[in-house]
């Protein structure tokens, strides 16, 4: 990790950590109603996807696949959504988003949608593992 | 463009086609609300970005980066907002939007709320030539 990067404290207050990768961090999401990653680039001062220096870029792009082929296989989602907004935490992060037809905002986006449902803490944990173990492999 | 690729009628009746780059069609989405282009992979049957081959997944990342960052300078917007999603429209699409503090979704996603506003049709054609002209000036 760079000592000049310090994780969002909004992120970090919403989710639990599940690795790190090269480029990026990956937490789970704390919320129950979608199986959620959020990716953030250990570089400090970036906002948008396109301000990655050239190497960067290549390894978000990879780290962003590995994690929605992974997350898409253990959820066994029909559709991944994977997305850089940052209107309100302007740290550069990707989410990428299991969804399927039926969940509480399909066909919407989730954000902004309805109340975020924390994981029982036995389950976030049992699930957190369960990711760590499919993404470490991953880029094995 | 490969002859096996046919852009889905859906992305095709609510946008103009501004470019054909070396991997996407990139269109304009005919809503005056945000400046928004949608980069369409000239690859048939595919939906997810990691589903992309290996050289394509660079290109695309490539591609994505030149739009967002011509589409923020021509634009002066603050904030890009790029997702691929998906889950009404399968064909594989990254989505480049142009966000404003203040503009009729912020700081919430665009997708699903309120009506789209059509371009008056003179100043969607001028606003095309002009994201052409930098689209086009980008890749060169």
């Amino acid at each position: 990790m760079r000592f000049d990067f310090v994780l969002d404290q909004r992120l970090a207050a919403e989710t639990v950590p599940v690795t790190h990768w090269p480029l990026c961090v990956v937490l789970l999401q704390d919320d129950a109603r979608y199986p959620w990653l959020i990716l953030v680039p250990q570089r400090a001062g970036l906002s948008e996807i396109h301000d990655l220096a050239g190497a960067d870029r290549m390894q978000l792009a990879l780290e962003q696949d590995l994690a929605s082929r992974a997350l898409k296989q253990e959820s066994g989602a029909e559709k991944m959504n994977v997305a850089a907004l940052g209107n309100v935490v302007p740290q550069l992060h990707v989410h990428v988003i299991a969804r399927r037809q039926g969940d509480e905002a399909w066909p919407g986006p989730v954000w902004g949608r309805g109340a975020r449902v924390p994981y029982a803490p036995g389950a976030r944990d049992r699930l957190m593992m369960r990711l760590r173990g499919a993404l470490e492999g991953a880029l094995r």
